[in-house]
Formats: C-alpha cells, sequence, structure tokens
C-alpha cells in the first residue's frame, strides 16, 4: 500500500468516546475525545482528508435513561431526538478537541459535525425482529403499560428486567450528503453520529423520524461510498481481526479477501454485534474496488501506511 | 425598501419551536417548527439567502431538567453539553421540517445544521453577575450542597425553590464561522442555535465550554455581521415594537432611527429579557448601515418587502 495521500472514512468505535478506565460524565468523556483525537490528528498532518463517523452506544444510552427517568416532570424524548442529541454532544466534544490538536499541529482547517439524517427503508426486515435493546430496565407492569400505551417492543433481559429493543435496519442514504460532499476535502466533516438519526421516506416523500439503531459501521461505509474514499478505516478495541478468537490457535489476520472473509463470517468466526458488523462493512466497501482496514485506534496511522491492521480487499 | 434578493439572518424567537398552544413533547414541537417553516420558506422562494439562528429556552431548560432529576442514576450533563444536545435536537427538527416545504416548493436546497460553538470573554462583567436562572427548582439544602460540591450560584425564586442562575455574556466570536461562509448561499445554515454553544478562549488558545447563556438575538447579529448579510430579521410574538406598550398611549413603531431607539431604550421602553436585547440587537446590527427588522414570523415575508414590522436603520 502506497503512503500517498488518501480520501479516508473513519469509524470511531465506543471506546474511542469511553475507554474502560473513564466514567460517564461529560468531563470525563471530553478526556477520552481529547486522546482519541492525538491519533486522528496525525492522520490529518500525513495530509489524509478525513471524514470521522462515531458511535453513541453509551451517550444516547445516557440519555434515553434520563429522560426516561425524568418522565413524570418533563416529557420522555423519542429515540431518534435522542440520537440527534448525542450527534451535538459528542460532536460537539470532538469538534472542540479535534480542532485543539490541529491548532497546536500548525494546521488551519475547520473541523464541523453536521446534524444527519440517514434514511432506512420501512421495510427493512430488521423492523420484524427488534433487537437492540436501548433505554433503562422497566419492571414487567410497566413493561406492559409501554407496550400499551406507547406500542414499544419490551424484552426480558436475563432475570434483570425489561427493555425496549428497537430493529437495527441498513442504511440506504444519506439526506445530508450534498453538505459532505461540499466539505470533504477542506473541511474534517463529523457525520452520521451514532449511524444518524434514522428516518424513513413516507409515500409522498417526506422523511419521517423512527426509532432504531443504525449500525455505525454501515453507516461509515456507505459514507464512504458516497464522498468516493479511498479508505474505509474502522477502528476498535484490537489490532487485528482474528480467526479462532480466544481459543490455542487465535489466528491474526493482516489481510483478508472478500472471499476469505465470507467463508469466515460463515463459518460463524465473528461475533454477531461486535466483530461481525465491521467485518460486513468492510466486506461491502472492498466490494467497490477500495480497501478497507480493522485495527485498533492507536495504529491507525501505521495501519493507513499498510503496516499493520487487517486489510479487507 | 426594494423587493431585490437579500441575505437575511433570520433570528426565530421561542415561539417559533412551541407556541402556547403546543405541549412540550418532542412530537408537538416538530409540528410547531413546521408551520414555523411555512414562513420561511416563503423568504426563500422569493430569492432571499437564509440563515437562521433559534432559541432554545424551553428545549434546553427540559433537557437540563431531565438531566438533573436523574442525577442519581447517571451523570448530570454540563451546561454547554446541554446547549449542545439543544442544538442537535432543534436543528434536526427544523432540517426535516424546512427540507419538507422547500420540496413541495420545488427548490432542491440543503438545509445543513452546524454544531456552533460561540466564543465570549473570561472577563465579560456578565460573569460577576449571573441573572439567567437555569434547570430545576431546589430546596435549600438541595442548593448549599450544589454551591458546594459544583460551585453553582444558587437564587431564591419568589418562594418557589433555589435555582441555579448563570451568566449572559455577550458573543465575541463564531468558531465555525468558515464553514457558515463556505455554505451560505448554496444552502440554508442553522447555526447559533440557542445563541451557540458557549465556550471561553483560554491563554494557550485552546477553547472551554462554560455555563452561560448567550442571548440568540446577540448571536444572530454577530452572524449577521461576518457574514455580511443585507438583513437581520428579528421574529418574535409582536408585529412591531411599540412605545407605551400596553398603556392607552401605547405607539407602534415602523422605524426607528438608531438615535430614537437609544432615546427609548433610554426611557426604559423595552422590557430587559424580552424587547431590550431584540432592539440593542438591532441597533447593533443598523450601526452597520444595514437594516434591522423586528416583526412577527406571520409578517416575516411582508416585513422583508418593507410592508409592515418595525425597522431599525
Amino acid at each position: 500500500m502506497s503512503n500517498s495521500k488518501k480520501r479516508i472514512v473513519v469509524a470511531l468505535g465506543g471506546n474511542a468516546l469511553q475507554d474502560a478506565h473513564s466514567g460517564a460524565t461529560a468531563e470525563e468523556q471530553l478526556q477520552v475525545a481529547k486522546k482519541t483525537c492525538d491519533y486522528i490528528v496525525e492522520l490529518i498532518k500525513a495530509g489524509n482528508e478525513v471524514v470521522i463517523v462515531h458511535g453513541n452506544g453509551p451517550q444516547v444510552g445516557r440519555i434515553v435513561l434520563a429522560s426516561e427517568t425524568a418522565r413524570d416532570v418533563t416529557p420522555a424524548m423519542p429515540f431518534d431526538v435522542c440520537g440527534a442529541m448525542s450527534q451535538g454532544y459528542i460532536g460537539y466534544h470532538i469538534q472542540q478537541a479535534l480542532s485543539e490538536k490541529l491548532r497546536k499541529a500548525g494546521i488551519d482547517m475547520p473541523v464541523v459535525t453536521l446534524v444527519t439524517q440517514v434514511v432506512v427503508d420501512g421495510q427493512d426486515p430488521a423492523f420484524g425482529a427488534p433487537s437492540k435493546p436501548i433505554g433503562p430496565f422497566n419492571t414487567k407492569e410497566q413493561a406492559e403499560e409501554l407496550i400499551r400505551t406507547k406500542g414499544y417492543t419490551m424484552k426480558e433481559d436475563a432475570g434483570r428486567g425489561w427493555r425496549r429493543v428497537v430493529a437495527s435496519p441498513r442504511p440506504v442514504d444519506i439526506v445530508e450528503l450534498d453538505t459532505i460532499h461540499k466539505l470533504v476535502g477542506s473541511s474534517i466533516v463529523i457525520t452520521c453520529g451514532g449511524g444518524g438519526i434514522p428516518v424513513v421516506r413516507k409515500e409522498d416523500g417526506s422523511l419521517e423520524g423512527v426509532a432504531a439503531v443504525i449500525d455505525k459501521d454501515f453507516a461509515a461505509e456507505l459514507v464512504a461510498e458516497k464522498v468516493d474514499a479511498d479508505m474505509l478505516l474502522i477502528l476498535t478495541e484490537v489490532e487485528h481481526v482474528a480467526v479462532n478468537f480466544n481459543k490455542p490457535d487465535q489466528r491474526d489476520l493482516t489481510t483478508m479477501t472478500v472471499a476469505e472473509a465470507e467463508k469466515y463470517m460463515a463459518e460463524g468466526q465473528f461475533a454477531p454485534g461486535s466483530m461481525l458488523p465491521k467485518v460486513q462493512a468492510a466486506v461491502k466497501f472492498a466490494q467497490t474496488g477500495k480497501s478497507a482496514v480493522i485495527t485498533s485506534l492507536y495504529c491507525a496511522v501505521d495501519a493507513v501506511a499498510g503496516k499493520t491492521g487487517t486489510t479487507i480487499r
């Protein structure tokens, strides 16, 4: 892989915004965002054009939790609005932290967060099998009331109580794509936070928010296709994708062809909700003929230079 | 005033996002945003370039209320983060609602919300006299604990309990101005929501969020100066600014010179926290030689055409 300048869409996982040692306060998370930006700024210093898509799991979880806990004193917010709020919150922190690192590196480049809606298909089969738990635990009685009054799908979670579950449909379109196009290259664009605010397009063409969680790796893949990126860089906890993970014969992969990835997926090598969606997103992007790389935040620069990480081609 | 196309910065007041008859749920507020956009779209259909700055009082109040109410189950969010969340929430609603109206009008123009930080001066005298109440009412004991543990300024509010008060400093700079410049004209830009996320510039040049409320009319005025707008259009509850307001000799004003406005302000004609900051912002913009207009949402189009409203020159 050459060291030439690339257009890279970076998918930042949860650990880039909240690590195992950090607390859940906004102040602590800002510190994590600052550390994360130490790595992102290196990609920019190397001359790459960077677009950032970030997760929002812990953050939107706490927004929903606060909103539902306070529902007797102020109306609980719908999930699409909670997602929009998390984009404002996390985007603010990343843009403040990354601007600071750029300034110190002598790079004069705006960092901008776009509130981004992502269209999903109302007929996506995921809506028939909601599986993503969101928000607080409820008693059986509370769960029954939420089913009756709000039409929620509630599932019991291993004796800990009842939680709402929502669908995780695939992203099909990015509403604010024109603006991403206008800014990419001359700005660092933060977009599709949390996978994007999920909306469906109704028959009359208008958009409507829905309660759903779009996987941020799939959203990042879609952004990468749409902006004709050279690379989709998925940053997670580990330096390499592995087969036989956590077994004596674990084998770290430096490269994977699409065919190999499909074989491993068929074998069930990758955990659903964890490595599997990352590999699926990487495969989808690799099928466009470009490279997708999965590695850790700390190895991002070396991975872009082809020195580590798992490259899917 | 001519009917030619103008660059207009629109300051949307609270009633544009939550009217007297609407409830406080997100669903009800989206309906109000849709009605508001019926008027905004007329300005765009007339060929004007529009930048939108909106208030966030009721919305950020509810975000803070939910966050503080739930503070025993999840950490309360600092006020700057609550402001960022309100920008995501309200921006999402306006961009969804306005895009729909534009589409129906056959206008293909992106609507984009920028998460926006606004710099205030840490030495602003407002910080010495915090006056803006935010968040829930507390008991005396709770208030004393918040003063001790968080350093809040708490004030008793007419026997209803103790509330936190924060400063309302003047905006001095807009961090994301370059991006506003890049997009204005080709997009409808929503920026400086709630007056902007208040930040101070520290000695080393880095930015830090502060607990403060920037008046959205002053923020809109600063945007209007910076983007070289032809008009600052402040939309509020009334069609005209009036002197001797609510008295037998009330007189609606169709125009006001800067000198006249200053005389009326010296007479105490305008209510602090209500019409006064609007007139102050309008006067500041008028001093650049351009027009500022104060009127109601419903009269916006006629006011831009010079047919109604109060124009300050």
